[in-house]
């Protein structure tokens, strides 16, 4: 099952580590920068910057996550360098993660599921990653479409739960009548959704997004669900650090995977005396080390 | 500003009527399915269908609802298809609505409201909608990004509050603590993200989507936000009746504007001696009726 091919390469690599390529040319270095001037060019660039990244850092990760709202800038050619972006990472053995937070009724839903989960009603693939992330505001009958392609397909998906922006407690944090929380309620559905897809590590391939600056809800939503798998952005550019993560851990010392974008992808500005991509394993190999001796 | 511009349309044609493209291979007529084998063809056929059915209804309706989930299952063609399809309602004086229901933290939400509602990084539009819908599950941070697009732009929004399906209960009519539902909570969020956004008819250009198939939750919401504009999906395939929408309408007898997707794009299915285009024709007059005998 795609969750076990998840937490396997996450000990294989000993780092529990998303590369987010949250890629757009305002985060690119200037060389490649002044070589964009339309969407085909603008395309081009991304995937050969992505192609870099992963070539200096697909050896130290599990996985990559991509943002759909930085490629949908760019129209088709957006399009086409989050597919070919998708394509060459799977190459390189890593598991994709697209983050799309899509959600909608049943029959549109299960679109969504044949465009990124497995195939178009043509029965061809068109995006095809392993993972998806979907919000859950539409309650069951938006998300079930997309497990039956999880079930179908060996897929998994990460249900948005606690998000890790402030803004998030204006509705996650509501208590409802009966005392519950409204991310504790979503985090029992998130169990319920996914009790079919549990793999042989006990984690289903039916996953939580828990912010990783939202440490109470982290801590609460994993007492509740020992066995929930947490995709967790937040760490870096947001301002979570590793010790805000030992919470999130399953009593195994497992299920977690933790996202950094804009602290790898634009490590270049820190680093500046280096290549962009050379730039991106510095800081993987020092968010390895931290995640290793701080949280793990 | 946009939202004024929708209403005069829909007085104009004396029809609150939004055409949803939906428009995937599977809902084509044979003599259209049998010319795709692959994703450009499938994107070119779309393209094909969605202009004639334009073609036959334009001057009948005020807007064009492109729900995106379809065209993504055809990878960079089908998002070529959705570009094309926007361009060409544009031209022929519809309002586009893109029903993406996009949903991110700050700096991605501002990445999706450059992507459907202004320009790219670079400064070209890519998919430059006049309205999209938006889930609000990740709070104020995750949807003023977008509100601010709307500003800069003559844009608008419909955020989710009570959308049409069955399960959308689980969480959108729980009861919290004070004792309001989640769907008037966020009802509230969304008057108050759209209060600088109001037209000359008083509606916001930031308004709601609420399904004609919740009417208690819509005569609710539509009492506590007199001027809060309605996106109403779930007529015809989902359910609901034109009868069922009159608690949606505004004092004025306004202040909707009612989603039809399957029910005329797929209307060749019924009236299978019509052309596909004269059938949706037949099927947005037989709609035009009955939202003026039985609803408004």
């Amino acid at each position: 099952m795609i969750i076990d091919v998840l937490i396997d390469k996450i000990k294989e690599t000993n780092n529990p580590t998303a590369v987010g390529l949250d890629t757009c040319i305002e985060y690119l270095p200037e060389e490649l920068k002044m070589r964009v001037n339309d969407f085909k060019s603008a395309g081009e660039i991304i995937f050969e910057f992505n192609k870099r990244i992963i070539d200096a850092v697909g050896g130290l990760i599990p996985a990559v996550k991509l943002q759909s709202a930085y490629y949908e800038m760019y129209g088709s050619y957006g399009a086409d360098a989050f597919i070919k972006t998708r394509e060459y990472a799977k190459k390189q053995g890593l598991i994709t993660i697209a983050d799309v937070k899509r959600n909608d009724i049943a029959s549109t839903a299960s679109a969504y599921g044949k465009a990124y989960l497995s195939k178009s009603d043509i029965g061809i693939p068109a995006y095809d990653f392993d993972f998806i992330t979907v919000n859950p505001y539409l309650g069951s009958d938006g998300i079930l479409p997309f497990v039956e392609e999880c079930k179908a397909y060996d897929k998994g998906l990460f249900i948005l739960v606690k998000t890790s922006n402030k803004s998030s407690s204006e509705l996650q944090n509501q208590t409802l009548a009966d005392g519950k929380k409204v991310y504790e309620l979503i985090s029992d559905y998130v169990a319920q959704w996914g009790v079919d897809l549990r793999g042989k590590y006990g984690y289903s391939a039916v996953g939580a997004v828990v912010g990783a600056t939202q440490k109470e809800e982290a801590e609460s939503i994993r007492k509740r669900h020992p066995h929930m798998f947490f995709l967790i952005p937040g760490y870096g550019a947001q301002g979570a650090t590793a010790k805000d993560l030992s919470v999130s851990l399953g009593s195994d010392g497992s299920g977690i995977i933790v996202n950094n974008s804009r602290g790898i992808i634009c490590a270049h500005k820190k680093y500046s005396d280096m290549k962009y991509f050379e730039a991106a394993k510095k800081a993987v190999i020092a968010m390895k080390n931290d995640l290793n001796e701080n949280a793990i």
